[in-house]
């Protein structure tokens, strides 16, 4: 039996299992690929970074870490996770992965991340993370006098917006055909967006495409009244809702209305014995620092947890 | 009126300031210092530490990226927090430093971390970050086959014997004069202390001084027999309780039975418009990446809070 199985390997579960093996839990981490969406980095043309801090580094460290300790992860998918036969409290978990092994583990930490989908647009594959990316909060403050574009509806693309508002000189907020609905037009009063000076609205569009070099330069947009626009920009964001990876969590512990699993300051869920950090959680969601925090915070409620189940051994 | 005061300057503060300038906020971060904690590393002979993955430099970036950015923090203390006049839901808060200013600011986040004030033993000024430590929890991991002795009683001490003894030959925790109460023996039972083989537990010892070279080597301990003994070790940790340097907060938000203040996953207080994070709070302490997260995590509900209280005005 583990002490310990983590399921999901971007940088909370990896600083949670390494923290763990440190502890000398028997901890076993289980993900198709570790690092996470950190693998993920958007370019964009002029836009300067000498001055951003990553934590990019610091994650690839965790990451080597654990290759070297190879006996702590397998790259595989856990299918669902289920209370273990003796009960609920204290009788430990079984991991059922897609290889069809049913592992029993002590308890459980699910780090398995969120994910966006965003739309398939025309032209887009080719400058993707070239000029084209998922997710402005990272890249806002670089946009200082620059020209974005931000593609989506909902709260994200708002948010978006918002923030690269506060440093681009120009931000085009555009939502495709019948994307645009009331409930945003009551979002972007509420945030200010329509007050902006800087900040263009366009809604019911359709996009036609986008233009070039190595990176893309231009969008495509038909707007409602058949008239064709390009609109020239230093980024594009495709920005829509994050889905969490929670359904491995289905019927195990609480969630919330979008489905992210609701943890306390200390990423204990509702079922005692599993954890959740990250992305995955009702947290404040892709920033490395903060699921690296988290994933470290859940190793130590995990060996407070077994320390307390057991007095000790293991 | 700033938008955000943030009282603290460790990696919980620094990450939290330099999150809000890059969101345009009208932050100023007001400590006696910048770094907290992560100033202080103690180093130990023959303890490799190649691969240690280390938050330092990290935390370092965040501190010159401040540095550069002078107008937005100020090296002073902040003596107490006030509701402001206009009454307690967005009214504001006021921070009265020792300088005798009274600053205005619409969002408060205290980080002023924990301290901890250990024993001052004979001989050990002279070794101190040199073989003697303050925090075994860091470094436990490195003392693989090697001796450990952590000076000190309560679950501090006994946490810290614990997470040595995984990888250390032989720890000795020593808890000196009066010092060892029955509710000590009950957490060293409990926690399995007393059945490893690896600990030896001394306790009513008089601790008469340190040995050693450029580093502490010996400890030299009076036996409440009277038998005077020297001990070996690669590394002595005087282990006291932390204290949350949270009398600003007294009065104003909720905290412990420690005094440590309460938050939620999101680093709220008991109290509207107040946030804090990191060692002062009920969180895992001492770990700078737990704390880097939070003060992210912090910066980023501050935000939402200030969007939510004047939609987008500032």
């Amino acid at each position: 039996m583990h002490d310990l199985i983590v399921v999901g390997g971007g940088p909370a579960g990896l600083v949670a299992t390494v923290y763990a093996v440190r502890q000398r839990l028997n901890v076993l981490l289980i993900s198709e690929q570790l690092g996470g969406k950190t693998e993920v980095r958007s370019e964009f043309p002029g836009i300067g970074d000498a001055r951003v801090i990553r934590a990019q580094q610091l994650v690839d460290n965790f990451k080597n870490e654990l290759s070297y300790l190879d006996i702590a992860h397998r790259l595989e998918r856990v299918r669902s996770i289920a209370v273990g036969d003796s009960g609920a409290s204290g009788g430990g978990f079984v991991a059922a992965t897609d290889g069809g092994e049913n592992l029993e583990t002590r308890s459980v930490l699910i780090t398995s991340g969120c994910s966006s989908r965003p739309p398939r647009l025309p032209g887009a594959d080719k400058y993707l993370l070239k000029g084209i990316g998922y997710s402005a909060v990272s890249y806002a403050h670089l946009f200082l006098d620059c020209k974005a574009v931000v593609i989506g509806s909902g709260p994200r693309a708002a948010g978006s917006a918002l923030q690269l508002a506060h440093s681009a000189a120009q931000v085009y907020l555009i939502a495709e055909q019948g994307e645009f609905t009331e409930s945003d037009r009551a979002l972007h009063d509420a945030a200010g967006l329509t007050k902006l000076e800087n900040v263009t609205i366009l809604h019911d569009c359709r996009i036609t495409g986008f233009d070039g070099d190595t990176y893309a330069r231009e969008i495509l947009v038909e707007a409602p009244g058949g008239e064709h626009r390009r609109i020239a920009a230093d980024g594009f964001f495709l920005e829509s809702e994050a889905q969490p990876n929670s359904e491995v969590a289905g019927g195990l512990v609480d969630r919330d209305g979008d489905g992210f699993i609701v943890v306390d300051a200390r990423c204990n869920t509702s079922r005692t014995g599993v954890f959740a950090a990250g992305d995955v959680t009702n947290v404040h969601r892709e920033q490395v620092l903060v699921a690296m925090g988290e994933g470290a915070k859940a190793a130590l409620s995990v060996q407070e947890y077994l320390l307390a189940s057991s007095s000790g051994s293991s």
